[in-house]
């Protein structure tokens, strides 16, 4: 879900359309969070093991938590068409932000996720004398960081940014101000700031470019 | 080290100063990394458990790995006067994203030993009793992911970027072009598209800006 907008087959689609994917997607991730957190309390009172004792399962629950926040909030800011524009420009860096740092935390939690399975089940013989499946299981744990390390890369490049959509040139006469219609979203807001340094170096226009910086997180509104 | 580039205090210091503060910390903590490393292998030898089996070992050993790598190429391209700046140039984005990156990796290595020690070590009462203990250590987490967040989020704000160097407007003409020079680091090479976004949204300027963005990945340099 979080590279959507970074896709180039997605840049044919309409803009509304793209977030429907978006959302769909995220919002079929939180069905399989909440079928695999009743899957756990259930194993867990069925087994007789204390629910919610361990850091894997403080800072999953806290990820799963914030991650129903940002799916709420997202669909009622971004998806439904009552938010200001100003909210929008508002939230977007926070609404970026947070899915990027939710998405990291939950690779965290599954690593200690692993960690505790791993130490658990393999009795005999134990984790510690590298059985294949130790050696496997951290192989999975190793991918599952490369895995990380790829989407948060592809999120991150101005480059991969979805191009403006094609029916701007149409809808509005060229050189237009387009802004917060069909601007397109950044991981980090990228600043307008760099641009204009290679024009003029002086702080005035520092400081104007870090206001439009502030008023113009643009991003699929 | 990370932040180091975003504290207003520093940017009263020369470019130069703050890469010797930036590359300095960074060396204390790769020298107190082997040294804590030392220590778990001495302390496994003398306890006779074995070394490197866990996923917490495997990815804090890779990490480490990357860490000395990316210390080395930083050194050798970033601070000594050799490196031409095309180098430069294509290298920072890549140095920027895997210091964070390792940054990222190293929190949960350090969440998977939480978890590892909390298991290992809590007996009696285990650590799924809940003893102080183990709440203790599982904020102690918490607020590692806290910490991680908060350093990222700083990391990432175009607007608390280092403005560019007060003598510039001294050692060239206004206006003049500061390309690769004056301009400074960010997390995501901030995409100059965007602010050409707003004045003109045709295809061929996108285009001539993400050659802009790819030609002028421009930093600290």
């Amino acid at each position: 879900a979080i590279i959507v907008y970074r896709l180039p087959w997605t840049w044919k689609c309409s803009k509304l359309l793209m977030k429907f994917i978006h959302a769909g997607l995220n919002t079929i991730a939180m069905i399989l969070a909440i079928v695999s957190m009743v899957a756990v309390f259930e194993f867990h009172n069925a087994k007789n093991i204390p629910n919610m004792y361990s850091l894997h399962s403080w800072i999953g629950l806290t990820a799963v938590i914030f991650y129903s926040l940002q799916l709420f909030l997202g669909f009622a800011v971004f998806l439904l068409p009552f938010a200001p524009l100003h909210l929008r420009v508002a939230l977007m860096p926070i609404h970026v932000y947070s899915g990027l740092a939710i998405f990291a935390t939950v690779i965290a939690t599954a690593l200690m996720g692993i960690t505790e399975k791993l130490i658990f089940a393999l009795k005999n013989p134990a984790y510690s004398a590298s059985p294949p499946e130790a050696t496997l299981v951290n192989c999975l744990g190793l991918l599952l960081v490369i895995f990380g390390s790829l989407i948060l890369w592809m999120a991150s490049r101005p480059h991969w940014k979805r191009p403006p959509a094609e029916n701007a040139k149409i809808l509005r006469p060229i050189g237009a101000a387009p802004e917060g219609t069909e601007v397109e979203s950044t991981m980090t807001n990228s600043s307008n700031a760099d641009k204009s340094d290679l024009r003029s170096n002086t702080e005035a226009a520092r400081k104007q470019n870090i206001k439009f910086d502030e008023a113009g997180q643009r991003s699929t509104m």
